[in-house]
């Protein structure tokens, strides 16, 4: 499991289209963005349910990259200066300030479709059949449509600068983080062709996990620094935005990541097999500093 | 065949999600220019594809409703003030400038998911079977992704402002327009199971006249006038953009339209069926006006 990251990373730039000088800049500014040291949690996922379920990697390496893709493809239009407008994302400058806006977000719709051409191409269906396929790129859309992913965004960019409640915060979260985690953990069991208790039981994880990540992003932009997070940090705070910091203090912070964690290790005894490598990941996302 | 526009537009808004308060301005921006006077060309392909080769508009209208949306969204990213910069579109504000910039790449992204959850839908699969919808999903992503239009988009992009010989225009065009147009008369076959040869017939079809289509556009712009065409005139040549008018004359598309045509009519002898609605239809495509 250990060399997961290098076999998502080869896997992802094989779907990328073959080098080609007349579109070169859209497929640069994709593979940019790809390969700039994600953590692969979404894939990571994946593969781990899928594995956990009884499915192979081979078989959920596809969903698994795709997952990859919007997530990416996320994060390229989120830093566009229409939106959130960042210069830095892990550590180096955002796809728009290497290659202009206008290949950030054709880049980014390039690979938001390849995700799906991904889902259902050649290879994901000699290895989980039409069927799975097509569950599993509808799970995706749903998941990184209006009513998921992208509605998060929406909230999240008319909440700026204003006071927000919990439960709208919390609503933002399960939208633009969590819808995503949870299409993670359940493609891997689409693959594997999980039984429905053994979905539920990787959904309730998704949720924990997600909210978990989420809290914890929001106190390390109290607690770290800006060579550690690889980029600003203090930035919630000067754009007076609301946080789970801000609204419920660091301490009730890092007792509720403590009791998500423990929950998110519980529910992985609906599993038959080893599941220390979900327990032993829920407990990094938890204790991680970037 | 007459009240088709109209189907259309209500399966386009019954895929949008429901209204709810806390997402409402991106359900807004993706509705505003799905209905913002759309000629339907690509859907109206998709249907009559899926008829003429023996399938049912029921089972066709989820595909052809998925193409209408990648269009639209194509529509709405082009004109963003770092692509196009486009003000109207179709007589109306573009829609970056009625919900903002942010808005509008949401909207965009949004409409582009929308696709492929509506071209793998409960109801999709119902009427066409899993396998179908992956063919359809799959081939939608081939033909928007960065190898057909997106790849088209990148192209144009970087011809701005420079002068192109006809074998790149002749390339960003068929990637451009064209994939998607050879995409919808393809989406038709597919619902409906037609035979090899029928599909290629499609293709041919559509590759006639999505390249007529082009060069009525570019004719349009300079023979058109504002009120009628519903954007401004001469933009192509006020931007110094290498068009078929610029580098072969206005006569010469003239001829070049009416063959194309000629062809895409000649091609329709490899259906059995009425063939008279596609034979006008490429005839009004020649004749149009806006």
């Amino acid at each position: 499991m250990t060399d997961r990251p290098e076999k998502i990373e080869n896997a992802l730039l094989s779907y990328l289209p073959a080098d080609d000088e007349s579109i070169r800049t859209v497929i640069e500014s994709m593979k940019y963005s790809l390969t700039a040291g994600g953590k692969r949690v979404r894939p990571v996922l994946v593969l781990e349910f899928a594995r956990l379920c009884g499915g192979t990697e081979e078989a959920a390496m596809p969903f698994a990259c795709a997952i990859e893709m919007i997530h990416t493809y996320s994060l390229i239009h989120d830093d566009l200066p229409c939106m959130d407008d960042d210069d830095m994302r892990r550590g180096k400058p955002t796809n728009h300030k290497i290659f202009g806006e206008a290949a950030a977000v054709l880049g980014g719709d390039a690979l938001l479709t390849l995700a799906f051409e991904t889902v259902l191409s050649e290879k994901a269906v000699r290895l989980n059949g039409f069927e799975k396929c097509a569950l599993a790129g509808r799970l995706l859309a749903s998941c990184a449509g209006a009513e998921g992913m992208i509605g998060g965004q929406i909230i999240d960019l008319e909440s700026e600068g204003k006071s927000v409640a919990i439960d709208r915060l919390r609503l933002m979260d399960r939208l633009k983080t969590g819808a995503l985690i949870k299409a993670a953990c359940l493609l891997g069991c689409i693959s594997a062709g999980a039984s429905d208790e053994q979905k539920k039981a990787a959904a309730e994880y998704a949720e924990c996990i997600g909210l978990a990540f989420q809290i914890v992003d929001d106190m390390l932009d109290v607690t770290s620094d800006e060579a550690t997070l690889g980029k600003p940090i203090g930035s919630d705070a000067e754009n007076d935005k609301s946080t789970y910091v801000s609204l419920l203090g660091l301490e009730k912070c890092r007792s509720l990541v403590a009791e998500l964690t423990d929950e998110a290790v519980s529910s992985l005894s609906a599993f038959g097999g080893d599941t220390s490598f979900l327990s032993d990941f829920a407990g990094k996302l938890r204790d991680r500093r970037s």
